[in-house]
C-alpha cells in the first residue's frame, strides 16, 4: 500500500439544516476542494457515507453528488455502515488509493434528518439495530445503549456524575466550534436534572439529530508532489483499522466493551507502527457520554473500568494529556450519521493545521479517529500525521 | 495489484420469497462458502450490494449477514449504487483483495422486495432517480428508460418488435435455469400484446421486481495456493472497470448511450487487456430491453445503432458468437436489486466451469458482467477468465 494523504477538508455547520442533504454534501465537498488547491476535475472517483437519505427519498446520492460538483464521469458509491459510514467510506478511501487504483478522490458524508420527528427519527434509525431482534421490539439506540451503560456501572462501579463530566467536557469544547450543533455550556447538575431517556440516560447524556456534511480529498504522493511540490506539511493516514461485532447486543459476551472498536484499534495501530502513548489526541464516537468512556478503554487509553477518572481527572480535557473530543464531538458538536465519521476526519485536518482556534490542541501531531455503527457491529479506526 | 480468485459462488432462487433479506443473503452466503471449500471463519471481511432493506426496516445489513455466519468479528460495510450495488460490491471486492488488504472476502447481494405493492416499489425504486428532477415529477424508471427507447428509435430506427426479440431470448434462456424468476416461454406477438407500461415499453419489455440472494468468495493467490492447491482451473478477475454518468437524464447530451457503461467497459477492457473479441459470452443489465441493446453498443460488440441485428440475426442466442444473458438477464432470470451484479457473476462462474446446464454456452472461457445504477448514473464491468 502506498501513503495516503488528506489533501483538502471541508465541513458544513451541524444542526437543524433548510438545505437538502445533497445540498449539504455538495457545500462540504466544494470547500475540501477549494481547500486542496485543486479543481473537481482532478477527482476520479468517490464515496459517500450515508445511512438515511431514503428518509428524504434520495438514494443514489454518489452520482447526485458527483454530477453537482460537474464531475458525473467520476464513480461514486454510497458506502453504509450505519453511524460509521463515514469512517467506512474514509476506509475504503484509503483501500483505493493506497492500491493505486485512483490518484486523488473525495470522501464525503451526508445525512439531512431534521425533517422527521424525534419518534420518526428513533424509529428510523433503529433499523440500524439488528431490527428483527432489537428495534421491532422497541430497543431503540438510547435503549441499547442505556443497557451499556447500566452494565458498565454495574461491573464497573461507573456513576451517572461521571457519564455526566463527559457531556460538560464537550459542550465546552463546542462552544470554540462555529460549525457545532450545540452551543450551550453545561453542569453536571444540568445534566442530572435532564429529562430521562432511557434509564441511566439523560437528554444530555445523549447526542442530538443534525443535519450536516462533511469531506475531505484523499490523494498519492504522486498526485501530491504534483499538485503542491511537497510533501511535508502534509496530513498522512498513518493506519487504518476495520472490524465488526453482532448485530444484536444479546448475542454477546460483555456487553462494557465494543469488541469491533477493540480490533479495529488494534489493526490502526499496527499498521501506523504506533502506541497509544503517541496519540497526541483523538475523536472519538460519543453517541451517548458512555460511550466515550467505553471508547477510550476499548482503543488502550484506559483500563476497563478506568476511563471516567481520566475524564475527572482533566486527562482528556482541551488542555490535558490526551485530549478527547475537541471538536465536542458527536455529544455536543453533533451527529449526522453519515458525515460524522469525515467530519472526525476534518477536525483531525483542522487541528494538525494549527487552525482549531478556541479549541486548538497544543502542538498534535498524530490523531486518531474512532467511529462506531449501531452498537458496534461495526468500527471504524485511523491514526493521522502530520509529516 | 495482485491476481483475484473467485472461488466459490451460491445463488437462491430468484422470485417471490417468503424468506428476509438476511435469510436469503445467508442462503447464498453458505452456499458459495461451500462451494468454495473453506469454512466461514476464513472470510475475514465482506461487502454486501443492497439498496432497499430499509423497504424491511433493516439497515447495516452487512453485519447482519456477518453475524448470522458465525463471524460477527470479519466487517462488512453495505455498498449502494442503486441498480448497481451487487457490482459495486465486487468492485471494492476485488481492490480489497487485490490491494492485498485481505486474502479472503465475501462478496454478498441481496434484495426483498416482494413485501411492497407494485405502487409503492417503483415510488420506492424512483429513489434512486436524481429524485428531485425525476422521481417526484412522476418520471420513475420504467418512463425514463421509455425516454431512453423512444430515443434511440428515433436516432435509429429501432423498432418494437426488435426490442421484443430481447425478451423473447431472456425468456428462453431463462427455461433452463432453475433459479430463474420467469419460467414462461413467450413470442414477439405475446410481448407486442402485453400491457404498455410506458410507451414504448410493455410489461414484456420489464425485468420483473424480484427477491433475491446471490455471493461469492474472492481471494488471492496465496489464499487459493493453500486452500486448493493449484491455481489452474479457477475463475480469475481479469479487468474492472467503474464509472459514473449524469444523476438525471436531461443533464445528458445523448440519451442513446450510457456514458457510465462506456467508460467502466474501457477500463475493464484495458486492465484485462483485452478486446471484444476475446468475450466469450456476456451477463449484461437488461432491466429493460432497450438496455440490453444500448449495453452491446456501449461495451463495443455492436456499433451504435446495430445491436438490434445482432439479436434478430441470432449472434446473442446461446448458440450464437456472443451468447448475451444465458442465464435469463434481469429480463427473466429476475432483477433483485442489491444481488444482480452478484448474481451475473455466479452465472460466469457456473458457465466457466461448464454446469450451467441446459444454458451451458459452448467452451467459455472468458466472460463479461455489466451492472447499470438508475439510468446509468453508476456502472461497473467486471472481465472473468478460467485460469
Amino acid at each position: 500500500m502506498r501513503n495516503v494523504y488528506v489533501l483538502g477538508a471541508g465541513i458544513t455547520k451541524y444542526g437543524k439544516s433548510t438545505l437538502t442533504g445533497r445540498e449539504l454534501a455538495l457545500e462540504a465537498s466544494r470547500k475540501a476542494i477549494d481547500e486542496a488547491g485543486i479543481s473537481a476535475t482532478d477527482i476520479e472517483a468517490g464515496f459517500v457515507g450515508n445511512a438515511f437519505s431514503i428518509s428524504e427519498k434520495q438514494g443514489h446520492m454518489g452520482p447526485i453528488v458527483m454530477s453537482g460538483l460537474g464531475i458525473p464521469d467520476a464513480p461514486a458509491s454510497t458506502i453504509e455502515s450505519a453511524c460509521a459510514s463515514g469512517g467506512s467510506a474514509m476506509r475504503e478511501g484509503w483501500v483505493n488509493v493506497g492500491s493505486g487504483v485512483y490518484d486523488c478522490m473525495l470522501i464525503a458524508g451526508v445525512e439531512k434528518v431534521s425533517q422527521l420527528d424525534t419518534i420518526t427519527a428513533t424509529t428510523f434509525f433503529s433499523y440500524a439495530s439488528d431490527f428483527i431482534f432489537e428495534g421491532a421490539c422497541g430497543a431503540s439506540f438510547p435503549g441499547l445503549y442505556a443497557a451499556i451503560a447500566r452494565a458498565h456501572m454495574t461491573e464497573f462501579g461507573t456513576t451517572q456524575e461521571q457519564l455526566a463530566n463527559v457531556a460538560v467536557k464537550n459542550h465546552e469544547n463546542a462552544m470554540s466550534n462555529p460549525n457545532a450543533h450545540l452551543h450551550k455550556r453545561i453542569t453536571v447538575d444540568d445534566v442530572m436534572k435532564s429529562a430521562v431517556v432511557a434509564d441511566p440516560l439523560k437528554l444530555f447524556d445523549s447526542s442530538p439529530f443534525s443535519d450536516g456534511g462533511a469531506a475531505v480529498i484523499l490523494c498519492s504522493e504522486d498526485f501530491l508532489r504534483k499538485t503542491s511540490g511537497k510533501t511535508s506539511e502534509t496530513v498522512m493516514i498513518r493506519g487504518s483499522g476495520r472490524a465488526g461485532g453482532t448485530g444484536a447486543l444479546h448475542q454477546r459476551d460483555d456487553m462494557t466493551s465494543l469488541n469491533a472498536a477493540v480490533l479495529a484499534g488494534r489493526e490502526a495501530f499496527k499498521r501506523a507502527n504506533l502506541t497509544q502513548k503517541d496519540i497526541d489526541f483523538a475523536e472519538v464516537h460519543d453517541c451517548f457520554t458512555i460511550a466515550e468512556l467505553i471508547a477510550e478503554e476499548d482503543l488502550g487509553f484506559a483500563r476497563k473500568g478506568e476511563a471516567a477518572k481520566l475524564t475527572q481527572e482533566g486527562y482528556t480535557s482541551l488542555k490535558g494529556e490526551l485530549p478527547v473530543n475537541p471538536s465536542g464531538g458527536l455529544k455536543a458538536k453533533g451527529h449526522p450519521v453519515g458525515a460524522t465519521g469525515v467530519g472526525q476526519v476534518v477536525e483531525v485536518f483542522d487541528q494538525l493545521h494549527h487552525r482549531a482556534g478556541g479549541r486548538q490542541v497544543e502542538n498534535p501531531r498524530i490523531a486518531l479517529t474512532h467511529n462506531v455503527g449501531a452498537t458496534g457491529a461495526s468500527a471504524v479506526v485511523h491514526i493521522f500525521e502530520m509529516n
